[in-house]
């Protein structure tokens, strides 16, 4: 077994701190990474705190995690000591079911293993994510993180990336096409920046007014507010996609309405309460659809990437030391974030003896 | 102007009766029908009795119409005197926006002329629709009606069979593919039909225990009556696309969780009330959507009857005479018909001067 040092959760209600523990010894085709950054997701924050179903504690959360490689098992065929890589959402999969074998691991139908909360197949026990020093993943879920970007900066791409790329793939968005990118937060500011470099044309919409010049300089060609009926109207029947990654119950229907002939509304937010329902012409009457899409398979993470490193793209983050995970959970929550915390591990400290 | 007889309602509450009324005179590319059948279908009634918005009576309500070309315009070039012909929801578009290029006139930008409800072009005045003895329709608007038919079991086709017809074609359905029916009435039963020969298995979800051996011999491989959760579990992520006929709100939650990963339910019912929403993660976890589809357009109408007339597919009516509009309307109120009604014309007596 491998030592290792994280950020856990002793409890659903108590602040996160220093917990020593381990990981499993490398088999034949693992990688050990020793991690470098391990981007905030909204989701470790709802995992941790039991409200997305029975996790066992402690929990170390954190799954976009940035390392270098340090050791692989001796059938590895893909990784070298010192690559610069990454570690999603996920760790394994089944990897012969139809989903699988498609490229879409995410969709696993056994499910996925969870880069934390799920159940390492190796041993039986929960995996840990990426609040840690180092971590153990099977050589297939590990990614190549271009060297030339900041690597603080690409941990986010690694859920908050795919999760915005893989629908932007997935409904075929390029140039001609527009997009509407709901909601300017961790995932909102990665969907406009990754829409623009593909060539469409962004429409952003926020509850904020005090975002839409942040929303022009991240690449939105147009940026409407919350209320403002008249931009609205003008919007109508113009959007391919919209990108909504707010999580909280709110009024689609107005945003189904800016699709245009089979524009599709996808939802990448996990709203906890459901969103009031479209009446049913708003889909008929353009054959419209409400869809969601789920981060993104190992195959194309790789393929977002690649194109992050060509097109210069990293997430715009604020570094925060492993002190001060609870004060970012805080801050998170009052939507303070420029929009994305990430844990620098070096800062991580062993926990008093 | 041309004398026509048809059947009308005078105002929202009142029973439908005879009524004198004037068809334009046939312009140089529009033809001239003879209406031998005209169907009944739910939207004439929720129409005429003000339920769908504004309309001016008297109205003739009726969009699955089949009939004789009696006489044709000097420019006509598509079609003789003495062709079986059909008319379905629409009698005009603006034929230049994008979706009328692309032969999707129903989703008109400007918005379609409906058979009934509508504004003719030519002339400024409302649309009347089938119920009638006759009609004249612009050439391009107008539908081959194979000849080896039943035409009085060809009328619903225009509407009911159209409107299933193309969503199982916009999405692909054909061998290999699994799809279910929501609803067994006139576009439920023709959905079963359609699908079944295009080589899909199909499924039909109904309330109805009385229906499980109707639903088998129109087609069905598999029925789930309402309320049996140990074969919606049987069923959960097997299906590529749901055709939701349903016109009431219902737990399309339930159907939606039979749905494999990027599954589409369809809706083709118009419910009045919104449906209830299901949560966001059923549809972000097998990506999966929820859309609408509208009638279908000319040429993919042309291909539907195309193919019925290949296939030997017809509607499952009831014969009426046109004094007995009023007491099917009632029957339809109460689902108390397999599947259609469809009005013979030839039974149309004028009104007591």
């Amino acid at each position: 077994m491998i030592p290792a040092l994280g950020i856990a959760a002793f409890d659903a209600a108590g602040p996160l701190g220093p917990w020593r523990f381990e990981r499993r010894t490398p088999g034949p085709r693992d990688v050990q990474i020793q991690i470098l950054f391990c981007g905030i997701c909204h989701s470790d924050l709802h995992t941790v705190r039991g409200e997305w179903g029975g996790i066992t504690y402690p929990q170390v959360p954190g799954h976009e995690i940035v390392g270098r490689v340090v050791a692989v098992g001796p059938d590895v065929r893909k990784w070298r000591v010192g690559e610069l890589v990454g570690v999603g959402c996920m760790v394994d999969s089944c990897r012969t079911c139809e989903p699988c074998q498609a490229g879409l691991e995410q969709y696993c139908t056994e499910g996925n293993t969870g880069t934390y909360g799920g159940v390492e197949k190796e041993t039986g026990r929960p995996t840990q994510g990426g609040y840690s020093t180092t971590i153990v993943v099977t050589e297939d879920f590990v990614l190549r993180v271009p060297e030339n970007l900041d690597p603080a900066a690409v941990a986010p791409l690694l859920c908050a990336g795919i999760t915005t790329w893989s629908p932007l793939r997935h409904w075929k968005i390029g140039p001609g096409k527009r997009v509407g990118v709901v909601g300017i937060g961790g995932l909102g500011h990665m969907a406009v920046k990754l829409a623009a470099a593909l060539g469409a044309e962004v429409t952003v919409l926020t509850s904020s007014a005090s975002k839409v010049a942040d929303a022009r300089r991240l690449g939105a060609h147009d940026v409407i507010v919350a209320g403002d009926a008249a931009a609205m109207r003008a919007h109508r029947n113009t959007l391919d996609l919209i990108i909504d990654t707010v999580s909280a119950p709110h009024d689609i229907e107005a945003e189904m309405r800016l699709l245009r002939l089979d524009g599709t509304l996808c939802l990448v937010g996990v709203s906890p309460e459901a969103h009031p329902m479209p009446a049913a012409f708003t889909f008929i009457g353009k054959r419209r659809a409400l869809a969601g899409s789920l981060i993104g398979g190992i195959a194309e993470t790789q393929e977002m990437l690649d194109f992050c490193g060509a097109h210069g793209i990293t997430a715009d983050i604020e570094r925060i030391a492993a002190a001060d995970v609870n004060q970012a959970y805080e801050r998170m929550l009052r939507s303070d974030v420029k929009y994305r915390f990430v844990i620098d591990l070096a800062t991580l400290e062993a926990p008093a003896a």
